[in-house]
């Protein structure tokens, strides 16, 4: 497929791999205003949520609550915000932000200007690998 | 529940239903730059998918599923956006937008700075909503 050479999710670089298997992989973002964000990515080139079968939709979404899921244990945000966009690199990915009310942007979405300087907050990536797998691996 | 009497999705006033059932409802959202742009609100006060069971899950990913793919049949978006944030309204709900190489803010999300005007579109209210029937009802 063409897009494989040039899509940045099918060639990646320097990712943070957090789990991965053949069909999905997790990745933390490096975005220091946000500690724990992950991008939940399909691993073949696909572009919406209604070119995969249903199994392989439910295979991508439990993926994505499973990372809801932890990030909630973990760093009891305020909201978790979930979103697929792809504007950029049409190559399905779901964006997984923990929330704060005193962070970069709240209650804008990210995306947004910045209202304020993020607050120093951190996130234990052995912990969320550990917990992770164990919810997806198990 | 004391949010249902400020929350505004417990206690909506002038939303344009396009489809409803007792667990979950689909508005067209009034945003002259995205027609078609809907939202799909569960319509008990939950705020993040992970309170949901997975067969709730299952159901709400469903109606979104079936609106991208209505959206894709009628509009021929470049890209379908899907965002859960509840930052601002912290009960459950899915924006499902249709997404247009010259929109307002390609290939930005829609939530950051427009980049231009937005171009003359629409949505066929009626096709829609028998589209939507069609799929969920049916």
């Amino acid at each position: 497929m063409t897009t494989d050479t040039v899509c940045p999710l099918c060639r990646p670089q320097g990712e943070a791999v957090v789990w991965r298997d053949p069909a999905r992989r997790v990745i933390l973002v490096a975005d220091p205003a946000y500690p724990g964000y992950c991008r939940v990515i399909w691993n073949a080139h696909v572009r919406e949520m209604t070119e995969l079968s249903a199994e392989q939709r439910a295979l991508m979404m439990n993926t994505v609550y499973a990372v809801e899921q932890v990030l909630r244990d973990q760093l009891r945000p305020d909201k978790i915000n979930l979103a697929s966009l792809g504007n950029q690199a049409p190559h399905l990915h779901w964006h997984v932000i923990p929330r704060f009310r005193d962070d970069a942007h709240f209650p804008d979405p990210v995306w947004a200007a910045a209202r304020r300087a993020p607050p120093a907050r951190s996130v234990d990536l052995a912990a969320l690998r550990a917990a992770l797998s164990a919810k997806l691996t198990g």
